[in-house]
């Protein structure tokens, strides 16, 4: 059974940084691999990644960008490295951009995840706690990302939920 | 006094399914009444509700349509029928876009579930963790959504919030 | 070491009322000092700002309006006063919107929080629990609030977040 954990939280709430140092807590494994899903639309976007990157420079990370093709890269990483996924909501919004088959992604997403012998942490945003959204989509995307997490935390071992750096268990300890 | 649980979440957090199953649990009741405030506007309304009936089919539910007379349906259901009001976030805008006067209407809804005898399950939307509305009327709507969950939250004998379909007791265990 | 307390929750949590109950619950204190970030720039904060005004009043606390000289103000106070920050997060915004200096400021005000020797209680908001907002100023925002919150955890001894009125440790127990 896939080492499996969720980390949910909102915007710059250090969910990130959590994720990394708990791949990077792992004893004894292969270099970890970054599965960065961001896509850079404009400078203020570029920056984003850019600060990203710089937070994880030096320490031996191997960084593979899958906006789309998330499912494809976690099955081509080394079966004893451990992955970090971040974030699943801005796969999940690329994959809306594109006109993708979501419950087709969605399933082989969750396949992909489970097929991992290496300790596998997703990162996720909690999206759904402000007021309803003026415009179609932004409610349908709000309506995907909930459900992603519901289905994804159902499979997992660990769910973090992250306020301000802080840790809090809702699912199998810290 | 009322046995009545206050489940509070964000979108698509899981928490009307949490709900429902807590009253499918109960032993020994009446069937259960599925009050329900979610009045369809549009198709998109409308497919939600029909995606939340579809949830609850072949349940043994008894579903009351109460987008306004909510107090009155508490009344009027059978005293041992254990009763889940889904939900109270969607009542509340029903009363302000009816220009109701709404704290006459939050009293009256507050004796009505402590009057019953059989247990009360009501599901709340948290949607004040997001950035200030533009716009004064969902400012407004925000601030009451507020003040509803905090005074319903001391008079409940268990509050828990669902987070991608996981419970945290915030009150009383769960 | 300051007794350092961060209170986190949404819009109408009742984050400002635990605050005040805590200030309050201190043993043999001066009178505490209410440090209040609001500016009324419209008769709906005027209302909003008059209303807490209300919850504290005849409870004996001393008001100074800080919008924007926020550690100065920490700084000058008693040295024995507890005080309470009504909050970071509209001191934040009032900063940007004035054009400031924010991480020299944010510097300064962590400084002097930490240089009162009698305890401190400062609320924040949670904003990054919503859909990205639509406009470049409300993400600079948001992202700004989170840092913040994410520095002010680090260094507070307790961290509490606030839903419906029901306080959840985040750290250092309630």
């Amino acid at each position: 059974m896939t080492d499996f954990t969720l980390i949910l939280g909102g915007a710059r709430s250090g969910k990130s940084r959590l994720a990394e140092a708990r791949i990077q807590a792992l004893p004894g494994h292969q270099a970890p691999v970054y599965l960065a899903t961001a896509q850079a639309f404009d400078a203020e976007m570029a920056e984003r990644i850019a600060h990203h990157r710089a937070q994880r420079a030096d320490a031996g990370w191997r960084t593979v960008e899958a906006p789309l093709a998330l499912s494809d890269a976690l099955g081509a990483q080394p079966p004893d490295a451990p992955v970090l996924i971040d974030c699943l909501t801005l796969w999940l919004s690329n994959q809306m951009l594109a006109g993708a088959d979501l419950p087709a992604q969605v399933d082989a997403l969750e396949h992909a995840i489970l097929a991992r012998a290496a300790p596998v942490v997703a990162v996720a945003n909690e999206v759904g706690l402000g007021i309803v959204p003026d415009n179609a989509l932004a409610r349908r995307f709000r309506d995907a990302a909930g459900r992603l997490n519901q289905r994804l935390a159902a499979r997992a071992g660990r769910v973090i939920l992250v306020t301000a750096g802080l840790p809090l268990a809702l699912k199998g300890g810290l």
